[in-house]
C-alpha cells in the first residue's frame, strides 16, 4: 500500500489548507507538503479540526521539486480534461483508475493540487507521471481544492471490496420463515388460489433483500405470534 | 437515472451551505432543500461560486418531513458506522454500493445531511429508507459536511465505466514499432546475446503502457531517425 502525500502549489485561501488537512486526517494520510503557500492563520486551524497534527506538521518550501523529494509517482490534478491527442499533457485518467494504479504501488504518491484560480501550469504537470480529471459537469467543472483532494483521498483510500456485513439469515432459516409464512396463509384460512402466488411474491422479495439474521427474527416473531393468536382464539370459540 | 436531492437537517454554517451548494453544480445536482438553516449571506455566496444558482434556488423549511416530499428513496448519511445487530438503525451501505442501487432507480433520491456536530439525530435516521457511511479512518472518521456531500455526489454521478479514451496504437503498429527495434539494436551493433532480452523488455513495457497512436509515432520516429542516422554516418565512412 502506498502512502500518500499531498503537495498544494501556492495555494492562495488559508481555510482550503485547514480543510484539506482534515481531509487527510479523515483518510489516514500525514505528509502533507506546501509550494509557496499563503499566510496559514486562524482559518487553517479552525478548518483542520482534529486534523491539526496534519497541518501542524506540513512541511513548506520554495521550490516544487524539493516538494517531489523521495515520491516514487507524481499525479497531478487537472480540472480540465482532454482527449486531443494534440493537447497529450493534459490527457488524463480518471480517479479509479489511478486507484487500480496506486494498489499495485509500494512507496509514495505525490498528489499535486495546483492554484484556486489557475490549477497548476503547464510546466509543472509535463512534471507528472499521470494526470488524474475527477469526471464532472460540463457545465462547471473546478472543484473547490479541498473537496478534490477529499474525493480523491476517498478513491484512493477506500478499497472497493465487500466490507464487513452483518450476518445474513442461513438457507434453513429462510425456509424456516417461508414454512411460516405457510402455516399464517393456512391459519388466516388464505384464499387457496391465492397462496402459491402469494409464497412466490413473498419469496421474490426476501431474495432480493437478503435478509440479516436480525431481521430473519423479527419476521418470524411476527408470523408465528399471528398464526398462534389466530389458532388460540379458534380453540376458544 | 435518478435525480438527487441535497437536504441539509439544521446546517449551522453558512461556508458549508455554500460549499456544498458548488459541488452540487460540479456534478449537475440543482435540488437543494434546506431544514430550519442557519441565517445565509456573503460568505454562503462566495463559497458557492459558480454554483449561486443552486444556492439562491434552495428551499427552506422548519418541517424534515416537507422537505422530503415526492423523494422516492431517502437515504441518510452517517460518520458513524456499525455492524451491530442491535444497533439495526445504524447499520449503513457503503457509497458504492448506494451508487448501484441509485442507477437501477427512476425518481428521486433524498440525500440527508445532519448537522456539523452532532449529524443526524435518531428519530431523522429512522426515517431514512437506507443509510450510507463514507469509509474512513477509525481515528477521525468525522468528514466536513461539505467533504460528505462532494464525495457522494461524485459516486452517485461518476458512472464507473470506462471513458473516452485516446485512440489506440494498433497491433500491427506494435509490431511496427518492434520490428523498428530490431532494426536499431542491428544498427547500433548491439550485442547478440542482449538483443533477445532487449527485446521482451520493451515488449512487456509496451504491453502494460498500451500506447496511443501518438505515443506509436513518437517512439517510430526516434527509433526510426537514429537507425537511418547510424546507417548514412556508416556510408559515409
Amino acid at each position: 500500500m502506498a502512502a500518500i502525500r499531498i503537495v498544494l502549489v501556492e495555494p492562495k485561501n488559508e481555510g482550503n489548507v485547514g480543510a484539506i488537512a482534515r481531509a487527510m486526517k479523515n483518510f489516514a494520510a500525514q505528509d502533507l507538503v506546501l509550494v509557496r503557500p499563503c499566510p496559514l492563520g486562524s482559518e487553517a486551524r479552525r478548518r483542520a479540526m482534529h486534523g491539526s497534527d496534519v497541518l501542524e506538521g506540513a512541511k513548506a518550501f520554495q521550490d516544487l521539486e524539493a516538494a517531489l523529494e523521495g515520491a516514487d509517482l507524481i499525479v497531478g490534478t487537472s480540472g480540465i480534461d482532454t482527449a486531443s491527442e494534440k493537447r497529450f499533457a493534459r490527457i488524463s485518467m480518471t480517479p479509479w483508475d489511478l486507484a487500480d494504479r496506486v494498489a499495485r504501488l509500494d512507496g509514495t504518491v505525490a498528489l499535486l493540487l495546483g492554484r484556486e484560480d489557475f490549477g497548476l501550469l503547464d510546466d509543472e504537470l509535463l512534471r507528472c507521471d499521470v494526470l488524474v480529471t475527477i469526471p464532472a459537469s460540463e457545465a462547471y467543472p473546478i472543484l473547490n481544492v479541498s473537496h478534490a483532494a477529499a474525493i480523491l483521498l476517498y478513491e484512493l483510500g477506500a478499497p472497493r471490496k465487500p466490507r464487513k456485513t452483518p450476518r445474513r439469515a442461513s438457507g434453513l432459516e429462510k425456509e424456516r420463515l417461508h414454512a411460516a409464512l405457510s402455516d399464517l396463509l393456512e391459519a388466516t384460512d388464505y384464499p387457496a388460489h391465492k397462496r402459491t402466488r402469494t409464497k412466490i411474491i413473498f419469496r421474490r422479495l426476501l431474495g432480493r433483500a437478503v435478509p440479516t439474521k436480525w431481521e430473519f427474527h423479527a419476521l418470524m416473531g411476527v408470523f408465528q405470534r399471528a398464526t398462534k393468536r389466530i389458532r388460540q382464539l379458534e380453540r376458544r370459540r
